[in-house]
């Protein structure tokens, strides 16, 4: 009934493309910053990123592109 | 005989949408909250979720994607 | 000649639903239950189960799906 | 010239069903028993199973089902 | 809406290559150089590339190819 | 121009069989023996082959299937 | 416009078949030789190779089939 295709996983993650989003690597160390955009495979695009790791901040990114299966989760912004 | 497809993991899976579930990932670590939503990779939605590892609350989210590679396991509700 | 069809690994395996079964995966951990349901890939349900760990049971489980990708082997009940 | 099909791994593998295998997987374990069956991702179902780590048998199986992607090798018996 | 093709990840890529990039990969050795080229795989070719482990250069390349499941990310030249 | 089928690696494989090689695997042991068949996903089976591991003998087989996945290189005689 | 197929790193590879290159695995063991043939895939066949593990020539090899799922780069000869 409601299992409609507008809320499967990859069509949300789509729809917040353009906000900022928190992407933890399997490697635990994790990417803060504007999701410019991703695709079906979690490969994403982040502008003004952050790299954090164990709480400290390493490294700053203007742009960077990750690959999608080095992905653990992505944290969205909470409003639907 | 009763090897319907509506008995299938993923579509169990499915009907478990908008309920409560543990997933341990490969790492230990566990999201408990309520899944959102779910496709047949295994990536999903999660809703008030807590990060737990080894008995203690780690982070909270809001609403977060994880991809579905990462995934050991998905306890469900019980009733069928 | 005696290699028919439902003979094969992933074919007994679906005749083996809704019997118990001790699932190892690869992280040596096992858990014994009722093989509620299985797929091609080896995702599984499993209801009443035990986590077992180096011997002791260290959780249970009303109903769980194991992805089938960490799964090392199912050990099946003996008679054919 | 001598290449036939029925020479290829996959196929001489299949040949070798009811016979007796010795299955080493990635973790070093190994599984001694008739190879009652296998398919072309290498999932076997074996019989009268020992588990052999490090040269004690660990484990007896009646029946079990391995996964193909943790195989390393299997040995057949000699003759062709 | 804004989720034009123009914008995925492997597209910007492309329109990135001939520009410098910091490649990082998994092993968390960073390549430093021209993109002269990449697939869609992440497959790339670097040219005057220097390999940096741990803040240190370890290494020139005139002309490397790395293999694309390698990568971690690609930092990109930062304007549009 | 010179890049015809006939010397693609794994045409140069199947030109081998039947002659002796050295496979080693991910894991750094070493399979020595006849190549008695190989497919393209370099599944392949030795007979009358040594197990080395670090210069030692470790084992014999009469007759093994290697699964491909694991296989680092495959050492070919010399001559072409 | 100039991202021609021509350029694309598989088929850069293929134009330096028959030219010395430095194979590096993710094991970090690199092979030093001649590529005397590779595939999309990255499966390569060296002859005259060696085999150098953190700066020390361990190995020699007349002729190898290196898989290609190992290889972390392939450094190719400067000119273009």
């Amino acid at each position: 009934m409601s299992q409609t295709t507008s809320k499967r996983p990859l069509t949300v993650l789509q729809k917040n493309t353009k906000k900022d989003v928190i992407v933890r690597l399997k490697s635990e160390v994790e990417y803060k910053g504007k999701m410019e955009n991703v695709d079906s495979y979690m490969n994403l695009i982040m502008t003004d990123a952050e790299e954090v790791n164990q709480g400290k901040t390493v490294g700053k990114f203007g742009r960077v592109i990750v690959r999608g299966n080095n992905v653990l989760f992505i944290k969205l912004e909470n409003e639907f």
